[in-house]
């Protein structure tokens, strides 16, 4: 079996090359940096029978590591203390075994290189719990930028997602009766908008509440409604709704904007679209007039959500079937 | 001896009525909701030889309290389990002894109501770690709305300071070679900001950092980095400085927006401004064309940055001398 892992700052993802096993576990690693007991714990049982693990990695930016690089360290020492046979994904699409910067945030390349073999042309998105990629796909190939900094200035990366994303940094005032300003505090996060409006479920909110209380509807009405500085009694549930769908229609906005851009510079036919914020992609290709292709329709939801670590598993499945003596090649020069 | 206690969120601030005591204390709230043992332990024998204690609060926002009722609440009876003689101004400026939300979010009635006895028509500004109050005096009333809420909707409460303002709540793109995006986690903060201009120092930076490191300026060009996703080799100190200047701009111009706004309502001829974050108001009244006075050359800076605290004392040390016995009877109607 092969499996890919996919440790992201908030959360582990796992998968295997034949998407029947496709987990996220969430594990914020500002708070609990211990992802060698997770993979060793809970999962490693699971995996015994691992001929291979590919891995991708975004989550080597958390502001518990003083560099990138230490984050990239970190990461991979604690998959290689648990697994034996470990090719990393580089930034252009190469599984290497060696472990610098050249392996650090590269999960959409996983992802991109895998929908590039299937559609030469593409504008592929994922619109995860946190962040969104818009990896443009040009003759099979992803044409997006290497770093997170270059991604950032070409709309690449646009740093909003469905679930842990601060309402404060969407928009700055929302239209009730008149414009009214918001708290900037961390009293509500876009989990608590999809909440509202119905789009996620209990289950779905696999993130921690901004005050700790429940994941249910009401408490997110009640976080929605601290963003104005209101309790519960100072507001009606219709304005609070107002404001959910004010806070998604401004977070969809923002991604139309991104891939408008985005595809002022490549010429991308159709959207292909996954991650957990899938939901928010067929609207926004509507918008900007392009095709939409769903990764739930075509892997089920499960993987969509987690299809980096997908990815990568069946990167590496395919590297190994073509080529097996790069890997062992890349493996031999590990140790 | 009088002394005015302000709960805040996220600092309980103290001072005595002749502002020879005057000081703050970082106490989150949302982490950390002990209060009493603040005033015993650290605080109360200094102040044995408090002949009566006056409160404004705004701490009963916090995210811990599931109501602003149950923050009144909490907060109020912390100090009243501490202290003997304790009066509660409302949001009418008027001292009451019952325990009610017309006592939440007072902390600018205690403040505005001091500063409208010399100066009858101003517009009072405090600009504190986590937001700008923006109170029209008019005719020696202070004009602005009673709630938080309604004062977001007037321009009157901008939630927004110099400490504690996540950066990604002010903009969604710094300007470098080419526009970039920004992380909307919480990698950096105002403080970060005005650490890196040089205009607050390491004492001044009385919250926590973004990410458990240092509060030296260095470190807060790595938070800054982190915000465009950068390690410090990828990015320039001169670029560092440039976003920190943009940050800034932003938010002194959103204190000029509601400064208008409100100046469209009210006309105010002069600016007297206080707070941790009085060193912008003067470039906001510049802005806008008004007059301006320092709280600090007035009060000396320890004052200006807790001056809602130094505020109720003062109102409530006149009170007394005007009518003992309105006091007496308040105490009473306590107990």
């Amino acid at each position: 079996m092969i499996i890919g892992i996919d440790v992201g700052g908030a959360n582990t993802k796992i998968s295997s090359a034949d998407g029947s096993i496709a987990e996220s576990y969430y594990l914020p690693l500002w708070k609990n940096k211990d992802i060698k007991s997770l993979l060793e714990g809970g999962l490693r049982p699971k995996y015994t029978g691992a001929d291979a693990v590919g891995v991708v990695m975004t989550g080597e930016l958390a502001d518990c590591f003083a560099s990138k690089g230490n984050g990239v360290r970190f990461i991979a020492d604690a998959i290689l203390s648990v697994f034996d046979d470990v090719h990393f994904l580089d930034a252009n699409g190469t599984f290497v075994s060696d472990v610098s910067e050249a392996i650090a945030s590269t999960n959409w390349v996983a992802s991109a290189n895998l929908i590039s073999t299937e559609f030469p042309d593409a504008l592929f998105m994922d619109i995860g719990s946190t962040t969104s990629d818009i990896i443009p796909i040009m003759d099979g190939v992803p044409m997006a930028a290497k770093t997170d900094f270059e991604r950032l200035k070409r709309n690449e990366l646009v740093y909003s997602g469905i679930l842990r994303t601060n309402v404060a940094t969407i928009l700055d005032r929302v239209m009730l009766d008149v414009p009214c300003r918001i708290s900037s505090e961390l009293f509500a996060i876009t989990a608590d908008v999809y909440s509202v409006l119905g789009e996620i479920s209990e289950d779905d909110y696999t993130c921690e509440t901004a005050d700790g209380a429940g994941k249910d509807a009401e408490s997110a009405m009640r976080r929605l409604a601290r963003v104005v500085c209101c309790d519960m009694k100072e507001i009606s549930p219709q304005e609070l709704r107002q404001i959910a769908k004010q806070i998604k229609e401004h977070q969809v906005q923002s991604l139309v904007d991104a891939v408008l851009n985005v595809c002022g510079r490549f010429d991308c036919g159709v959207v292909i679209a996954g991650g957990l914020g899938e939901f928010l992609a067929e609207d926004v290709a509507r918008r900007v007039g392009l095709k939409y292709i769903s990764l739930s329709n075509r892997y089920g939801k499960k993987v969509s959500s987690i299809f980096p670590a997908y990815a990568v598993a069946r990167l590496l499945e395919t590297s190994r079937r073509v080529n097996p003596s790069t890997c062992h090649d890349l493996n031999m020069g590990k140790s």
